[in-house]
């Protein structure tokens, strides 16, 4: 065994305490109250990689801070831009946590916290492979850059700025972000797309005022019915979205990679049981599960602000109402195309009396990867070595906005894994990660940086 | 002129103060933090009937008070039953009226504050009228009962199981509900025919738990598009509503009452306008708008709760969404039967992947009254004498519950009626009261009472 996988191997406890102390800092980057525990986890990064031996570096921006850190001491050879968030989603509801969400804690063999799946627990096994070559003066096989930002869960606006402006500083031969998940238990996985979003708003208005229901039911608008009207209109009982032209750029997956879904161990009805836990799975009929959530655009509602909504009943026809309405895309929609179909679908559908108002808010675009490439072929043998398993390419329904950008503008062919697993609960109560997956995943980045610098 | 009428006259800032007093009281009986004010506003009213000397009650229930009175020095002479409520509805949004809701100011001729139009300044004016008889030391040509409850906006269960219970204490010949209001200014109406509802909520339950809408949108049922299915399931773009059944046992009103609404000054431009203020009126084609909401059933959504409704964007499909749901009901549709139509309708429009859970709240029958009755023909006399200008006949689309136990269960020919106009803003901000109809509507009562006792 490699110097540096021995150590990391030997040095789990130590592992462990030091992503706790990352996990008690509660850096909800989408709350105001919580401005200064973002800043404070920024902190935490670059004293921790200052400390460790990398050249490391807090990056103010409009927004939370950036994390950089480099070591570029094998010239000549390959270096990869690692990327993480540090980050997290608000806690609520509270109440649904087992234990408070910003005091860690190990139970059954995996570490429950906010942010301990999503995303410190993943993207802390880089920092950890990087640690262990350099506490054990083992050259790194390929030159690092690292870059770790703080508002991956509220619109990534600063590292899109950042990676915009800086093509030149972050020049790298490939990514490697760790913000996806295993497959399964046991089962490495490296995802080769992700599909991208439109998020928007749809605001309608009927009267100018608050209206009585008795008094004026009958002739007033109701913005409600009128939203209601729009969404069954914006998608089928089927499932099939129906704004025009909404699926004209669709590609569907390459026939290998559909081949290779076919052979995993995925069994709907348990996935059913154990993730959904609804009546029956809905969706596009004609296609998978696994194509619906990782191959085919969606539409969904989030809320419906507006109007009443306390115990009890009270009779009014509200002058305003929203629906909070956003598109997963797969390649090759283009977020801005379709927010101007879905645009002038929905104010096709607005009925007479109203009047709308579309916002749109933060979009990123669909992604693919070929499993040909280098550093894709690279990663699958790292987490099959590390794993024990052979990995496998799958691909997943959420987006990570800045992956468009690096392929798109800084051309990277980039390797997207982690080592969360479909149970881990992101953004709900009793977040966790398994712990021997966490370790795994340590030596997996390990090996992945070795077949890096070997090629 | 009679010694009440100019008694009346002649106290007019006497009255306005103290209906201020009243008005000060903020008795919002649906918020529990308020439940101290509804007291206290019906301790204020037993005090005041005492001190003018009717003999008078505070009656405990299981929610708020009830306020009763009687006057019964006129054997052989007929009774009237005078009802109205002491509570109020809430008052946000706050900061949209002028000046605070509970400090009553007058301002271009009217009395600003809540409860001013519903109901206070309105029953205000019966008592006025009694005050007016009792200190001139003239006897009342009728005897009268008054019953004045505090939970008209709330539901109203304590006055519903007081009438059951008390029919022979509440023995009467006519009823005198003052809760209603004028066509237009100047012109004052008799209202022949309430509305009735039946109140519901709506809601969907998909998966087991919060899921986000990347990694599982394709297959997790959204309790939002599930109930923009079912709602748009339950009324046409045309405005009618489509449960089976529904409008089996609507009567239309009878040839010379419609009629009489096609002679009403009423203009549907110059009412959008001024009351509604959208883009257009909207509703049942083949129905005018005074027929749509006096005369045709409707369906309302009042809010939507369930979900995200902060700023901005997150990407959840939440397990659940709620709708909150009314229909107006118009004779002789039976809220009971409408409820089971509905809760049918709804279930076979719930999608696939997700149950649906449907709620009743309070309800209240249609009722309408026939313009023979001798009281309706008494009231519409007084009014036209008081006022100098024909008292017209209307509906109301909104419900006054007790109204339909006043005459199914007490049998009583129920006059409804009132001083506020179409632009008083009851439920809204700057609710007014037109202080000269307030004058008008005491003689008004006066007279009411003179013909009652001249039957």
């Amino acid at each position: 065994m490699p110097i540096p996988a021995e150590f990391a191997r030997a040095h789990r406890a130590q592992f462990e305490a030091e992503l706790s102390d990352l996990l008690r800092i509660p850096s909800i980057s989408t709350l105001a109250a919580n401005r200064g525990d973002v800043q404070a986890a920024a902190r935490w990064l670059t004293d921790y990689l200052g400390k460790i031996g990398l050249a490391s570096e807090l990056i103010s921006t409009q927004g939370h801070p950036l994390v950089y850190a480099e070591w570029t001491g094998a010239p000549g050879r390959p270096t990869v831009l690692c990327y993480g968030h540090y980050d997290v989603q608000p806690v609520d509801p509270l109440d649904l946590w087992t234990t408070p969400p910003f005091e860690p804690v190990v139970r059954a063999g995996s570490l429950f916290a906010r942010g301990a799946a999503d995303d410190k627990g993943q993207f802390f096994t880089i920092i950890a492979a990087i640690r262990a070559y350099l506490e054990t003066k083992t050259p790194l096989p390929a030159n690092i850059k690292l870059l770790i930002e703080g508002e991956e869960e509220s619109g990534g606006a600063s590292i899109e700025a950042f990676v915009r402006d800086h093509g030149d500083r972050l020049r790298a031969d490939a990514a490697l972000v760790l913000d996806a998940g295993m497959f399964a238990p046991g089962i490495p996985a490296v995802t080769l797309g992700l599909r991208g979003i439109v998020m928007t708003e749809v605001e309608v208005t009927g009267a100018a005022r608050d209206l009585h229901s008795g008094q004026y039911g009958g002739v007033a608008p109701n913005p409600f019915v009128a939203l209601a009207e729009i969404i069954a209109g914006l998608k089928d009982p089927h499932g099939r979205i129906l704004i025009p032209q909404f699926y004209d750029r669709v590609v569907p997956p390459h026939p290998d990679e559909e081949a290779g879904w076919d052979r995993l161990p995925f069994d709907e009805e348990a996935f059913l049981h154990a993730e959904i836990g609804a009546p029956a799975l809905v969706g596009e009929s004609g296609y998978t599960a696994l194509e619906r959530m990782w191959a085919r655009p969606t539409l969904d509602v989030h809320g419906m602000p507006g109007g009443f909504t306390g115990e009890g009943s009270k009779t009014v026809i509200p002058a305003k109402g929203s629906a909070k309405i956003s598109m997963r895309l797969v390649p090759e929609q283009d977020p801005a195309e379709v927010f101007r179909h879905f645009e002038a679908h929905v104010r096709h559908l607005t009925p007479r009396g109203t009047r709308v108002h579309i916002r749109r808010y933060h979009g990123a675009a669909p992604v693919v990867m070929s499993p040909a490439l280098p550093a894709i072929a690279a990663a699958k043998r790292a987490l099959t070595d590390a794993f024990g398993r052979d990995a496998v390419f799958v691909r997943t329904g959420g987006s990570i906005p800045i992956v468009a950008d690096f392929i798109g503008r800084l051309g990277l062919p980039t390797v997207i894994t982690g080592w969360t697993l479909p149970d881990a609960n992101l953004h709900s109560p009793d977040e966790k990660l398994d712990l021997e997956h966490f370790h795994t995943g340590i030596q997996a980045v390990i090996r992945f940086f070795e077949e890096m610098g070997a090629a």
